[in-house]
């Protein structure tokens, strides 16, 4: 893979990398809850102002695929990766609306290269999705971008 | 809320629940993929082939939301459920291709009373997703059920 694109090396702890804005909409909050999340508090604006969260809003699953979509813009579109097997510590913390503004903040929380394969490393991300006001949604999540070489 | 949803006192430890089937389509990979994840393994087969994954696969995001629905239609569409806070220990284990047939088994792995608010408990489930041969996935979530009563 070209030498332009990140590598493991390149993962220092405590680098910050960044992405968005993202705005949600309405269209797409129904339509991805119809697919995969169908609560009604995902679904239906009158259903959603009776439950706990006091209004519409977005399926916690896309909340995490958003997540993802910037964090590819960010860094993995732009990194010799070979893949990612997990994420730990996914916290949805507030409700996530139509309108929101939502941005990313993916810190490097560790990375360790693999015992077994000498030519990737293990590096955990965690990222921290805020919209305008707050922090809405934190998960921690691993990624295995290929080394420099030895 | 209805006494006929099940509600907090019903998710024994060691319940299970049952999922499925759910046939992913190669136009859904695709599509889930360009919204949401477009890494070349998940948008395109050639680029597939040359990758670790051996071929064309559905992002980890796309798998985790099919998951939710098939725990949406075993469990929470029957439950008085409040939300769901978080997600532990997702492991995206082995690929999930076109064409795979995805069961879900979800089993209580705990339950507890919440301390501040009385009406509702936490239920831990383990999520297992298997295709026609093995297990996919497995993801650990959090769900909010209301209790029956005093």
């Amino acid at each position: 893979m070209s030498n332009e694109l990140l590598h493991f090396e390149d993962f220092a702890v405590g680098r910050k990398f960044f992405g968005g804005p993202y705005r949600v909409t309405r269209d797409e909050v129904f339509e991805f809850a119809r697919e995969f999340d169908p609560q009604p508090h995902h679904l239906d604006e009158e259903a959603a102002k009776q439950s706990m969260l006091g209004g519409l809003s977005a399926s916690g699953w896309q909340v995490s695929a958003i997540a993802m979509r910037l964090f590819a813009e960010a860094v993995i579109l732009k990194t010799a990766n070979l893949g990612g097997p997990g994420c730990d510590d996914g916290r949805w913390m507030k409700p996530v609306r139509p309108d929101d503004v939502l941005m990313l903040e993916a810190e490097v929380l560790s990375a360790r290269q693999s015992g077994s394969r000498p030519e990737i490393g293990f590096v955990k991300f965690v990222w921290r999705l805020c919209n305008q006001r707050e922090q809405v949604a934190e998960f921690v999540v691993t990624t295995m971008p290929a080394r420099r070489g030895p």
